[in-house]
Order: C-alpha cells, then structure tokens, then sequence
C-alpha cells in the first residue's frame, strides 16, 4: 500500500492531493451509459489501482473476490454514507481562466462592447505574473472545488503566465487543455501581437507543455476568434495544429445562429460546440438550440465561459441549459422536447468528455478510463436540507437542482483525491 | 441601553435573536427609492432604535451628532469593513412551505400531474405535527438564512399544524403572512374539506393569529386556486376577508397567461402578481412577461414558489427573472427593453414589499419603516472569490450574479439580528 501526499499551495489555503494507489469505494454509483442511458447502482462497486479503473460492479457481492483479485485490503475499502453517491466529475469545455476576478460584473454590456470595457483591459494585466498567480490559483481551486475535474481553459496572450497557469493546473492535480490566446488581427490597444509572435509563442508553448511532462495538462491552440485573428495566421496554426496533434478551441458565436448548412459542416469536420447558457443569456446572445444540434449529429459539451458567465460551476451550467431548452420548447410543437436532467447529466459527464476527444480516458466509470469522481453528500449541509429518505436517482435530481459545492464532498482526478 | 437575547430553537441547531434597543450601522448603503432609481451611498448610515430606522445619511458626517440625539453609545456604532455593504431583506411573495422536502424532484411533469404525483401526497402528511415541526423548522430557517426577512407562505389545510408554523415564524423572528389553505372541490382523495370545515377553520385560524399578538406575523386567506374551491367557498371567504380587513392570495397561473383585458382588471383592484420565474420554467408553465404587467400598472414582487421552483432563495429569483426577461426579448424589437439587474433588484424588495401592501413598513431604508436588512459579505468564502477591490455597486452585481446564503453575514428583522 502506498500513500503520496503533495502539498499544494492555494492562495491562504493550503489544499492537499492525497493518491492512494489501489482502493474500492462501496455505495451508489451514477453514470452515463450515453445520452439516452443514465444508469443508477443503488449499491455498487468501483475498484481503482494506479489512478485507473478496474472493476465496476452493479452490487457489492464480489466485494471479497475483487479485494483479492487487485489486492486491497479492508482499509482501502470506503463505504458510502446514507445521502452519499458517486458520479463522473465535471467538464467545463470552455472557461477564461484570467476573466474569473470579473464575474458578475458588466451584463448590462454585450459581446463586443463588453470585451473592450471589462475583458480586454483585464487580460492585459495578465504580463505580470504576480498578478496571474492569484487569479489562476483561485480559479482553478474554485473550480475543483466545484467538481470540475476536467477544464478546457482560455488563457491570455501571454507565453510566461499561460504556462504559470499549467503549473498551477498540473500542482493543484486537475485534468485540462491549456490555450494560449492568439490575436493578431483588429487588436485593442496595448493587448495584442505580430503573426510571426503569435506563431513562435505558440510552438513554444506547445513545446513547454509537452516537457511538463504531465499527462493531466495538455496544451490547445487557441485562436480567439475569426475577428482578432487575419487568414495567414490562422493556417500557420492550423498547420502546427495538426504537425503537433494537439486540439483547436475558438469561439464560433457559441454556436447561437449556426445555419443548416454550417452544421453539416461542423459535423463532418467532427467539431464540437461548447454550450455555454449561462453566457449566451448574461451577454443577450441568443437561445442556442441544443436539441438541434444534437440531432444534427453534433457532439455537444457544457461550458461556464467565465465571465461571459457569471459562474464558475458546472452545476450552474447544468441549470441554465435545462432552462434555456424549456424556454426554446414553448415556442416549438408538441412534439420538440426539451432536454431532460439526464440528459443534461450526460452532456456535462461524458458528453463534453466526447467534445473534447477525452472519451476514451474519463466521463463515466468504464473499466481502463481513469477515475475522475466526486463523492456528493446532499447530507451536507448545502443549499437545501435532506429531510427524508431518498431513492439514489432522486438524490441525483436534487443535487443537479439545488446542490451547490458544499454538497460536493470528495473530488479526484486519476484517482487522486483533490477535494 | 437594554439588551433582550432570546433563544430560538431550530431543529438539531440553535439560532438566537439579537435585539439592540438602538444602534447605528456605518457603511456602504443599497436600497431603492423606486424601480428606476437604486441608491447607493458608499459609506452611509443607518440608526435604528426599537426596531424602527430613525435616521439614514448619505455620509457618516453626522455620527456624533445622531449618536447624541438618539443616545447611542459608541459600543453600539457598527462600522462595516471591505467587501460588505448593508440592503433591504428579500420578500417572498409566494412559497409554500409544507413542499421544502420535495424541492428539486419532479420536473418531469406538469403541474396538475406534478400535484397529484409529488406535492398533495406530501402536504397530507401534515396532518402529522411532529412531521410538520421539523419540515417547518428547516423551512423558517432556510428561507431566514438566505435573507429572506419577509415570507408570505401557503401552508396546507390542516388548521393544527398552520398554527404551528405561524408559532415557528414567530419563534424565529421572521416576517410573514400565514396562510391555511382552503380546497373543498375536486380535491384528491385524503386531502380536502367540506365548505363549512374550510369556512370555520379559516375564521378560527384568523382568530387564534390575532392572538398570537406578534406584530410580525399575519393570516392572509389562501383558496389555493380556482380548481380546487368552488364558489360558495370562495364568496363566504370573500366576507371573512373584507370583514376581518385580511389579505387573499391565490394562483391565477402565475400571470403567465393573463390577457390585456384581464391585465386591466388586476390594474384596477390594485391585484398584485407575484413573478416565480423559477416554478414558471421547472414546471414548464410559460413565460410571464414583467414588463408587460409593469407597463400595465400592476404591482410585482418575486416569488420562489417553493417546490414548483427548486430554489427557497430570492437570489435564485432574482437571476431567474433576469433570465427570463432577456429571453422573452430576443422574440422582441429593439424597444423591448428587459429587466435590469436594478429593476430586480426593487421588485425582491420595494416591489415586493409593494405586492403584498408592506411598503409603509419595510422595503427600504425610510425614516419610520422598520429595520429589516442584510449584511451582505463578499469576502466571505462564498461561490466565488473576490479578488480585488470593488466600488459598492459591483460588489451589489457580483451578490446578485455569484452570491448565495454565505455571503448575507447579518439578517435583522424589525431591528433584531436573527442570523
Ligand atoms: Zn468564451
Ligand atoms: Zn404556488
């Protein structure tokens, strides 16, 4: 048996990453088999060995043969409490790291008008990196904190404080894709770069990632926009993209006023849209149609866009795209229907771990994928009291309702508890 | 000066009830004037004596002098510190009480088949007191610690066991309007009443309120909606209310589906609607259209409508009723104007107070009306961090956007501190 504990700086906090190399967690388990499945173990099992997966169990009859089996012994084995279930942590497909100091601010603005008033000057100060270090180890502690075991970040312009925001990242032990923001093109003052800068810092960054060495962080080429940057910077990065294999993010209006045709695109070309409701609403964007996507046959995930959004909790993300669904279906026929809280429950677990090409590792509990989880507690005390006795499947509904961090009692990623 | 602390009983937990007989707040100040016009004074005063407010400052130039006029000795001169600042109590114009246990569950239905499924089945049980005492309990407690200083609750039909909550109300030091709920027609099995039990049982209960003698809590006549009274009950109810000078509420579909003639019929008998985005959407009930009734003269206040909405905070209100109204505005032209966040923030509370005819004693910080206000904290360790120094009016937008229960540090209701 062996223990690691980490020390992990977090602002005044200190957090901890506490790695048991081989364990069993008893008790009910909740998972996306795909978007039309949820299944629901009222008492099952998960084994994990070296931060993988390798037993799940609908009951916990094999217990003895699978502590065997991958010898763990009894103290390794925890059992859940009553309130208490296990899920798939959650992936936030699209967040800006350095916009969390101006959440809940400026939404009387929109897009545009907004990025010149709040973001843009914001960013900036992203070159110092005493300034970055707070800012990033806030928003990555809150956003553990929140159950977000994978991140698909935004970061600045900036080569030196995008890799502190991977440093911070790969010690605070969450799963992420890092960007690098390019803009080269219609640039506010004192807040852009040349092509030939963008480009040099970009392979740079890539390159300094892949040194790190850590297979929880990956680097992403980050395009901001088609405004911000001009065609020949775009083909230089979609030519490193593919040299280094390494994802693309860019923001495509959130996928609001795509036409047909743009979804035949999108989905031959297996893109992906981040939904980001939260977003969309707080900046008048319009309603994005998920259904639609989903029926053109695109892979769809759930994203906070901080501080286009005003939260950094995929919980919030959650309620917002089960409103915003509601809201599109009063104007459709009867027979349009409107996201479900297991659907939903898919799109912010597996689906947004298959719009980042991440399925095949985490987004629900598979033997081989890695366990990434959060223990939920809805005992805790939260935004809401427990007062009776609760089927799992209705725990689960309260927690996507009304649940909030303080209901999210254990996080890990690859095994590791980071909560 | 003279201190009375009384113990609350509050469940497993014990809360208590802070009265100051005279005391002066100093610090930024956030209220309403009307719904075009919130005050913000960033370092204001507030001298309370007896519950009532009896001077508000623009600035704390004249401390020494309203200390001597009121005699207020410095020990009871409260300064705020950073990231604080000092608001009205939220107004629940609409919850139900007896449904706290099944918030978050359900959504899937409508709202007859939601009734008949969840919430009749539920509201029977409060035939059981001690049932009753502890679904109460948590809910007065809630409902207090998310700020809420001002309640107006349907109960259920049972005449013990809304007496109970009144008594509970008052025990914790809550504002509220009381209601036992009448229902003698087409009542589900086990939980309805015969005309002359719901007739008598109301009078009586308006009695035995009148005697509680607790200035804070009122009977307000309740027929719980045009389905389930008919109208023999409903004309008998209509004498007890204008003979005993008592409110009415009911459910007129929550406005969703008023037309502009029935608009001007609520107009003209100074009805007040009360807006629960939140239930409106979970229940998939519709949109109601604010501006529409505001335009129409009619008074709004924001309602949780505890558990059709999952949320028992007005803050969930209020982030409900902005996104509610911008959506109702993408379907608009441009001269449709949604809610602004200043808006919402006057009808959670002078719009509420407005709504239910409390606005000559609560609402805002008037010479005369009584003390009912938050501390709200944003440093506190809350859903997000703030990480720089913000003016007042910020830091009012990132509590009305991002906060929750653990950043309203203080509640005071009728000048007594109740969390
Ligand atoms: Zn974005
Ligand atoms: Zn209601």
């Amino acid at each position: 048996m062996v223990y690691m504990i980490s020390e992990v700086t977090g602002g005044n906090d200190v957090g901890y990453k506490l790695c048991n190399k081989r364990f069993i967690i008893v008790g009910p388990v909740v998972h996306s088999e795909d978007i039309t499945h949820l299944t629901v173990f009222d008492c099952g099992l998960i084994a994990v060995v070296d931060g993988k997966i390798v037993a799940v169990e609908e009951t916990a009859n094999n217990l003895a043969k699978i502590q065997q089996e991958h010898s763990i012994c009894d103290d390794f084995v925890y059992h859940l409490v009553e309130g208490e279930f296990l899920m798939p942590g959650f992936i936030d497909t699209h967040i800006h790291a350095p916009q969390y100091p101006n959440v809940g601010l400026g939404y009387d603005k929109q897009l545009l008008d907004w990025l010149s008033t709040y973001t843009f000057p914001l960013e900036k100060k992203f070159s110092d990196l005493s300034f970055a270090a707070k800012v990033y180890e806030a928003i990555v502690k809150k956003t553990l904190v929140s159950g977000t075991t994978t991140a698909v970040y935004f970061a600045t312009i900036h080569f030196d404080s995008t890799v502190l925001l991977a440093d911070i990242v790969a010690a605070q032990g969450q799963r992420a894709f890092i960007g690098k923001v390019n803009m080269n093109y219609n640039t506010p003052e004192g807040y852009g770069e040349t092509t030939e800068e963008s480009f040099q810092m970009t392979e740079k960054f890539i390159k300094q990632l892949k040194e790190l060495q850590n297979n929880l962080v990956q680097p992403i080429i980050t395009p901001r926009f088609a405004l911000s940057c001009d065609m020949p910077l775009m083909m230089r990065l979609g030519e490193l993209a593919s040299r280094c294999n390494v994802h693309i993010q860019t923001v495509l209006a959130h996928g609001v006023y795509l036409t047909d045709d743009e979804l035949q695109v999108l989905a031959a070309r297996g893109s992906s849209v981040s939904h980001c409701p939260n977003s969309n609403t707080s900046l008048k964007s319009g309603l994005c149609d998920v259904r639609r996507l989903l029926d053109a046959g695109i892979k769809v995930g759930l994203g906070t866009d901080v501080s286009g959004g005003f939260s950094p909790s995929v919980l919030d993300a959650i309620r917002n795209a089960l409103d915003v669904s509601i809201h599109i279906s009063f104007g459709k026929g009867e027979d349009y229907a409107p996201l479900t809280y297991r659907e939903v429950f898919y799109l912010a677990t597996l689906g947004g771990a298959t719009a980042v090409a991440l399925d095949d590792q985490v987004g629900n509990f598979k033997v081989g994928k890695y366990f990434d989880a959060l223990t939920v507690n809805m005992k805790n005390p939260g935004p809401v009291d427990v007062l009776e006795q609760y089927d799992t499947e209705s725990l689960v509904q309260k927690f996507l309702y009304t649940g909030d961090d303080r209901n999210i009692s254990k996080v890990y990623v690859a095994g590791c508890q980071v909560k």
